[in-house]
């Protein structure tokens, strides 16, 4: 691997990695912008995923243990990373260029990858999330960890949901959402739902996760046949708060709650989602 | 109510709300601190749980907001207040004493209240979590939220567990660390696990999480006659990483692990934690 020492903070060859914090100059923020990989284990994920890794950035000890947490997972650290190469820097200048003092002191780049169609993910998919309004970028990142920990297939974002690409999102995925596929459903915050007609067309039952609703996830579960695992079924999150919108909800082939104690305000949105995935792979 | 009106930042009334990001001067911090409530909702909570609110700081708009909330719930905050005086304060005045712009513009504070004794957290409880290294505030938040989203019957602490007190623990517990009953278990990392017999002696069935566990969390439950809500049980849960220490497992009367997909890391603790809740009452 090419491991070239950089030791000028303002060195233009760190500008993916700089400012990382400042909402208008971030390297990962907007359409055009970046995918960035914080820390050990996200490196490894980006650079185990379909993403092309462009560059990486770290400590002389971070570029030791990436190379032996690899090695320990059977993969060559220098056959991955290719032609990318490794700005080996000072926790310092890493620190002045990131903007902030960090821990997770190695750092990765890719290009953001072509997005997928909706049908791309559908095709041979049986379990779905599909969200609507999460505009929260950590329990965002957490629905990806839970997909991948459960072994759901994609995740399909209906409007106003957060964008699964920025930096906090991806680590808080634990870097899976490099992995587990994902598309956007197209549409305005009142047409969006249309989508789920193609879902339905193609054999899933949709599954709205409210505290309203009279059946509980398991019994909706058995309802449509979508217990340990049968049949294609996608569950529906709405944001943290308001909830999935009234047209979600119609569009949907059941309603579905999580038992909970009288009286409490719900739970975190990121655990409703993963508390029905467990459901469904139970 | 007593409202009181502030223009001055350096008030020394305002103090118990001041520098709350200030790792060594946090009112909030140690065993001598304070219990800091923000936003509207939490301050709710701290005024109906069983702590004794001091004093409340917040603008004109969000006294209203917490008025009309409370009255909502059929509560009275005049009533709740009782001798506690509301400081009336400008945003920026607010944002200039606590440190930090906040959209969380009103915040209440109470003394922490007396430690609970493990057996007063015991007597009356059928189901438990014990927790062991949970040193991430936003973590434990979350657990605290899931128990009262679930009726957990408290929780009980092992060795290196973090603060529940701490401001950022409350907050993501949606002020559940208020009325969530819970009491350490003291000892050390390698001797707390004794007070596990303290449970076991009181009927209890101890089942330590941990994904190398051959039981699946039903199988488990299903064995000790835990399903259902039957019976009594306590659920250990160890930190995001590590787990739980051998010591724990050990000592614990089933270990259990939550189906997941192959090759992935786990879910995220609090989130594994609350899984096993939904689980416990499914």
């Amino acid at each position: 691997m090419r491991v070239i020492d950089i030791g000028d903070p303002a060195d233009s060859r760190l500008d993916p990695f700089r400012d990382l914090n400042v909402a208008d100059r971030r390297p990962d923020a907007g359409d055009s912008g970046l995918v960035i990989a914080e820390g050990l284990y996200v490196v490894g994920r980006m650079l185990v995923s379909p993403l092309s890794t462009m560059a990486l950035a770290g400590t002389e000890a971070k570029l030791g243990r990436l190379r032996e947490d690899l090695a320990a997972e059977g993969h060559s650290l220098d056959a991955l990373a290719g032609d990318a190469p490794f700005y080996r820097v000072s926790n310092e200048v890493l620190s002045a260029v990131i903007g902030f003092a960090s821990s997770r002191d190695v750092l990765a780049v890719a290009p953001r990858p072509t997005p997928r169609m909706t049908s791309d993910v559908l095709g041979p998919a049986r379990t779905l999330m599909v969200l609507e309004g999460v505009n929260n970028a950590e329990n965002l990142g957490a629905m990806f960890r839970g997909a991948a920990a459960f072994g759901a297939d994609g995740i399909l974002m209906g409007a106003a949901t957060a964008d699964p690409w920025y930096r906090r999102t991806v680590r808080v995925s634990m870097g899976h959402v490099m992995n587990v596929p994902w598309a956007n459903l197209g549409g305005t915050p009142t047409t969006w739902q249309r989508g789920l007609t193609e879902l339905h067309d193609a054999g899933f039952s949709t599954i709205a996760l409210t505290p309203s609703a009279d059946a509980t996830l398991a019994e909706a579960m058995a309802r449509v046949g979508a217990a340990g695992g049968a049949g294609r079924v996608a569950l529906l999150v709405g944001a943290e708060g308001p909830g999935l919108t009234e047209h979600a909800m119609r569009a949907a082939t059941l309603r579905a709650r999580i038992p909970m104690a009288a009286g409490v305000d719900s739970l975190n949105v990121a655990t409703a989602a993963q508390i029905a995935l467990y459901e469904r792979f139970r």
